[in-house]
């Protein structure tokens, strides 16, 4: 398929790159989330103002346990509120990968791309008004879900200087955004793996939207093939750009412009000209690509 | 051109008509500016902690008339920062509708949709690397310039809760954000209309992919004909949508489909049908709209 | 009782006054308010595009009047976003100045300062673990709350760049935002309606207060005195401040200090020095000030 | 010194035990930071869409090895931006904390509380009107800079969710915030650095403050002597807050009025209550809590 930057076809890609690049991300946002719940995960029984007054150390320890925590080092009257302004960032920075996610399916899924679309069930209505339609509406859900978990995790980074030993000021955040932000999240997670698990995908679609710039993908082929020569690039530059330019004047092919421009013919050959517009050097890296991310067991 | 929700084809507009939806916003940002300026255009001269306890309020008053500015009818050792949150907090509302603008106009660009582009110079480079390319790399500075406004408003607000009768931490925040702010949101004005100005439109293309669809985005009126005919509103839909998705299946247009339909042609008559197809219905109240935007001069 | 700058004494003030800048704050709330509601009262039945491509613009009319609206000059599928995120700065705005008035509250009812107390009732627990303590909880409260209400104003702003007539990213945001906000704001108000209404206020103690600093809170009086006789600025300077310094250091009254000075004797009368203590001054214009914030009913 | 909840007296604490739970919350950003920072030094030259196309991985790999990063696993045109999202975040945290602390300090030099002050050098002015005043302005500097690297984090986040293989949105944000946060950050360490050193502490002011309630901070260790001897938990606290009221009646000490109390004399004898008033036992685990945040090294 076309892979595009600015919206625009730039070169070709896979569907499975785009994945890899997801699945690698949310590796890291697992280890993220690893750390925070690690440091979230901390109990205190140590008194109005963290000095163990009228109760050893020790029945910290034993009750926070019994709980599956570990003891804060050192507290207040309360847990640190750096430690959820962590949890509740990790949370907004994975909510807003999904939020990527989902903003390329309901890019892929537009009209003219039709390239990928959400599940549609057999009755299921796109639209009450407009029988026709088909929309994207998972992704657009998550789209503002995500918004939703960038502003908690702003409520929650100010939670974090609090008065002395404690004010409670806090606490009217999280009674909220505690609930709100970790039920939406696990809500868009769901909803992402299913989404994901039954995405309709369509080579065909790929393929023509591939095709659609009449050669103007290889541009680059053309011009590296020129600077090889040691064709000055500058000048490599002019002439590809020329070329390619005609395509969107009259629709005339890229190839076919190449072929007739007698600058061109001086320093490329036909075949090597030809040679620019293979498909598969840019996919032949690919499985490098899968390995690095998938591990080496999905390796060739 | 094709009118879009979810990033899909609905029903048909008008380029103007975008236009008018968004000098209609800009024209409800003027009047915000122009309130918010009216109360950040005060001054004060009243001490300390704004009893007048070594000046009287006649000082103020001249100074302040001097310098095209109101008195503060209250104040403390400075003027409440309640005003200054405001004009932050309406500046990242007009960037946000400038982003709104902008997305629209890298959306036109595409490759698959290209019903607009922005300026492009003959001489000028779209990509380094692929010279095909004509990125809108300027609506995509807008876009970004907007995340800093909506920043800055954030952190405009959390200036407003000083302690008693001033303290001095808004003061390292206003030293950036005010420059900063009003500045990248002049360059963003400035930019926005020079983009507006130059936009090139293109009318073959809004009308090719007006076409895409096959005459799917009739499909409204094929239901709403029904309809009108007392025909039951869940059985319409039925049969509509069943005409529309044999588009998407093999790609036979609409208006053949329903031709062929024996439970449509029950009810509704060859003409009846076309007459679902009809463009101008959709732009019958184009001019009513624009009056009501521009007011009664544009009126037809 | 005194007024205080960087948390520090600075001079003398009122508690009216603080109550005056706090009315005129939400004075300017109330127009803000007002106008975000105008703008957000519209509606729109423009079918799916906003081309009134199926009813025409007299039904929009119609209904909306009958809803106690005013139909949206231009719209698209829906009515612009930026009307909303308007008001949700707005009440962003509003909240964050309850917080500024909760601020206060909070550091008045500290146990060094006291001087005012929110209401605290006959069997009321302060604290379960420790019997002696009065907590400023409802004005903590308040002060969370409006951490998520500048989340939600945040979240409506990016609700505002919709693709295209309109995708449906906002409504997940806006079916949660738009109750939680408006309903915390709402109980905000109560509460602190019903908080300023029953404040506990301290008189004594914001005398002893006042005295706290053995005079030191006059030292811009004496200086200004000096200057008045065209005594240098800034050997002014050095002479007040080394006189208020011994407090800090040996607690000696500034007016003891002051009189023991040799230069500061051959410049101002002992009767001069006295009159610089006269607190009257700063109460001079209160009255003045109550009236530019009041009205005129209220002035002397 | 007296350990302070909701602003008010709680229980004795030492301000060693404060600086504790900072260089606890430091050492957590500290590993934050850590992870951020690994997770940012990736680099890539796979080409304009995450290909190699051009260019095969041994390159990007010799490449970033010269220049200390390590090859992203996958990438597009970019380096995902969930990488900066999270420096962006973490910065953000560690300067909320140093917002903290700084809030702390101001509380601390507050002229009702003065246990503790910012360096204030020989010459310096306190404010330029008021010769007496010593401001703790170095914190509130520190607390404004917080506002701004939140709103970085926010424009950060927001970053992420680019088109397809790349859009450039996010440029114009880098271009600013990353110099600005990076900067702002660094300073803010370097000041809150020399402020932490050179602050000035007064152990007289904070036993003066201890004592300032006469002795009602010993109230939970009266209600837990008398639940140790089993008595009625609902009903010792009646007696416990009666007593506690009489010192802010009439300033009756805590210890006199618990003295002269016939319920409580049937409960706890003379001997019992006074030993109730010992300091000793609020300071008995400090250096427990110490080693756990110091390390062993540091234990007795």
């Amino acid at each position: 398929m076309i892979g595009r930057s600015h919206g625009i076809h730039a070169e070709p890609i896979t569907f499975g790159l785009k994945l890899a690049v997801w699945y690698d991300e949310l590796h890291r946002h697992l280890d993220r989330l690893t750390r925070a719940r690690e440091r979230i995960a901390v109990g205190k029984i140590s008194g109005a103002v963290g000095t163990f007054a009228h109760l050893p150390p020790a029945v910290e320890a034993h009750v926070c346990r019994r709980a599956g925590l570990k003891p804060a080092p050192a507290s207040t009257q309360i847990v640190q509120r750096d430690r959820h302004a962590e949890l509740f960032s990790v949370m907004a920075l994975i909510a807003t990968s999904l939020e990527k996610f989902a903003t390329e399916i309901r890019h892929l899924q537009r009209t003219e791309v039709r390239e990928a679309e959400e599940p549609f069930g057999q009755g299921q209505k796109g639209s009450s008004a407009m029988p026709h339609k088909r929309n994207p509406i998972l992704s657009e859900n998550l789209t503002g879900l995500a918004r939703l978990l960038r502003g908690h995790a702003l409520s929650a980074m100010e939670d974090v200087p609090l008065w002395h030993e404690r004010d409670i000021s806090h606490s009217s955040v999280e009674r909220i955004i505690a609930p709100d932000a970790t039920i939406a999240l696990d809500f868009m997670l769901d909803r992402f793996t299913r989404l994901i698990g039954e995405l309709r995908v369509y080579p065909e679609r790929m393929k023509q939207n591939l095709e659609a710039l009449g050669g103007l993908v290889h541009s680059q082929s053309v011009l590296l093939a020129l600077t090889r020569k040691k064709y000055d690039r500058q000048r490599a530059y002019v002439i590809v750009q020329r070329n390619a330019m005609k395509f969107y004047e009259d629709g005339t092919p890229f190839l076919e412009s190449l072929r007739a421009d007698p600058d061109l013919a001086q320093v490329l050959s036909k075949q090597e000209i030809e040679a620019c517009f293979d498909l598969e050097k840019h996919l032949a890296h690919a499985d490098e690509i899968f390995a690095r991310v998938f591990g080496h067991a999905q390796a060739p």
